[in-house]
């Protein structure tokens, strides 16, 4: 019945141009009234919310909102609008969470908190959440404007969360879970949801596609985490383990405690001993184990997850391309 | 037809405990309801959610929100739904304010940027403004959500601009008075535009309250900025011309750099030159013309303009309340 039922092994990690390919036209409508919102903002503020809505990102929510929409054919563009909202959220988060960190690059770009101060980041932030939540009531649609207030809620207490987890080498492998669920795969949870609610979806494709968000999500910021461990700095701009220095315990790191739970170079790294000498021991010790290995498994848990939530849903081409980026989600580099 | 269509003139100034008779339960109940919100939050900031979400605020905009609701007669608590939004919306543009400023006390109070950091502040802000958003969508009422939203983009856009706008002596009136729009008076608008629109009022009377809430608004920041030239340090924990002095031209700095364009403690101290010597001219000259007479002039027309609002609704008590509320707002203190 379901032709495309035996989907092709994602060994080979598509490029995301090829993966976005069934809503090509509709992220490029995302992209033109994203530059559009610059435009029509305050003078004051036209050129820094250019800068912060420009292109350069992924656009990887806002391609799962819309490929998620393309399960039931549809005549709105509202999948569009959700797009916008989705993209918004991440970018206003993103603007708040550089200035927490004090980052001062994001993508090989000077974040918005270097180029402008951390008090016009923080209040841009909030100009770009409230386009978001504005956006999303032009769906009309409440339980996706509920769930978009509450991905809010999630993003700030994911980001908070890790901020009073910093430096704390006692915490759990399920404080870990948590805390990546909110400041990441929720958000993705929310747009691959709203996606399948705005194409009027049955339930249980909602639920389908949420779950898959869900374990995407997971999975991706699981991959992010131990990227930290094995990007060069050459490649991303920061030293190697640059989340143990900021204080932010990941998996790899949590996993290097639980082996030597006595002693250490992670937790005497968070006891402030020699942090740097600290951080180059314990990047030296985890490539040097099975940790990332075992981090990889974890986070290929989850891409299982996310491929067996969409068995069973129709074979539309976006079907294949939702379980193409689970693929490309953990190839991004090994 | 309307015994009470020739109000009281509000000559002596009411307290706000009597003025807020017709609606004391509701405001009860949005107390508990916000000190429970702390109660149900994650471990991690439970209490740092009850110090901000404590009842030492006045409560005016909930407060608006619960008066404007009562001149048609209602059986659903949508509106304390709102008020509670309102409030939660205002506490969290305080958290961000505060921290752009760096204010280490309000209402005589530490501020959450001086007790837990900028860092820990800005996403303290960011998730009790997920909490009003997320609130308001309990209302089911699109247009009043939609409203929220707005005033979210508006608040942020007002202090932005009062952050771009810092030390140039060269803006305009206009300027400033859409500065305390965006400011101040757009969420007491939104406060009783949506008190009016969940009580299922008719169109010509949500009009009114919009109006009225606007001006009340507009009185409320321009009278806020006038005593900040008048309040002793005692009072306040603060210099008198403490915002001058932060680089924020309110209308009476403004009309001082008007009535003397080329040469002023103003400009002076926007220039740089001896800031604090330039601020005790500049309160010294403002408190010896009669520029705080003509500001308060200013903010008299606004009353004026709130009151005529109300004219024509229905005689209830609330009716009575939201009268007295403009003659409180400027008889703060003179």
């Amino acid at each position: 019945m379901y032709p495309l039922r035996k989907p092709r092994a994602p060994r080979q990690a598509q490029s995301l141009e090829r993966i976005f390919q069934p809503v090509r036209q509709e992220l490029e409508e995302v992209d033109s009234r994203l530059k559009a919102l610059a435009a029509g903002a305050p003078p004051a503020y036209r050129e820094m919310l250019g800068y912060v809505l420009d292109s350069r990102g992924k656009r990887l929510r806002p391609a799962i909102a819309l490929l998620a929409s393309k399960f039931y054919p549809l005549t709105t563009d509202r999948p569009i609008t959700m797009a916008m909202a989705v993209e918004l959220l991440h970018l206003a988060s993103l603007i708040h969470d550089d200035t927490v960190d004090n980052s001062s690059l994001r993508r090989g770009l000077a974040t918005a908190s270097s180029l402008w101060g951390r008090d016009v980041a923080v209040l841009l932030g909030d100009y770009v959440f409230s386009l978001s939540a504005t956006f999303v009531c032009d769906t009309g649609n409440m339980y996706v404007i509920r769930r978009l207030s509450e991905t809010i809620r999630d993003l700030s207490q994911g980001e908070l969360l890790e901020l009073l987890a910093a430096f704390r080498w006692d915490q759990t492998y399920e404080q870990y879970q948590e805390r990546i669920y909110y400041k990441t795969a929720s958000l993705f949870r929310t747009a691959a949801e709203a996606g399948a609610v705005l194409s009027e979806a049955p339930e249980a494709t909602v639920h389908a596609l949420a779950d898959y968000g869900y374990h995407l999500g997971m999975a991706f910021q699981l991959v992010d985490d131990i990227l930290d461990f094995q990007a060069t700095e050459e490649e991303v701009g920061k030293p190697v383990g640059n989340d143990l220095l900021q204080g932010t315990l990941t998996l790899p790191a949590l996993l290097l405690v639980q082996s030597y739970p006595n002693d250490n170079p992670v937790i005497r790294l968070c006891r402030g001993e020699e942090r740097e000498a600290n951080r180059k021991r314990a990047v030296e010790v985890i490539l040097n184990s099975t940790i990332l290995r075992d981090s990889y498994a974890v986070a290929e848990q989850f891409c299982e997850k996310a491929r067996a939530a969409l068995q069973g849903l129709p074979p539309v081409p976006a079907h294949q391309s939702l379980l193409d980026l689970v693929g490309h989600v953990t190839a991004r580099r090994r």
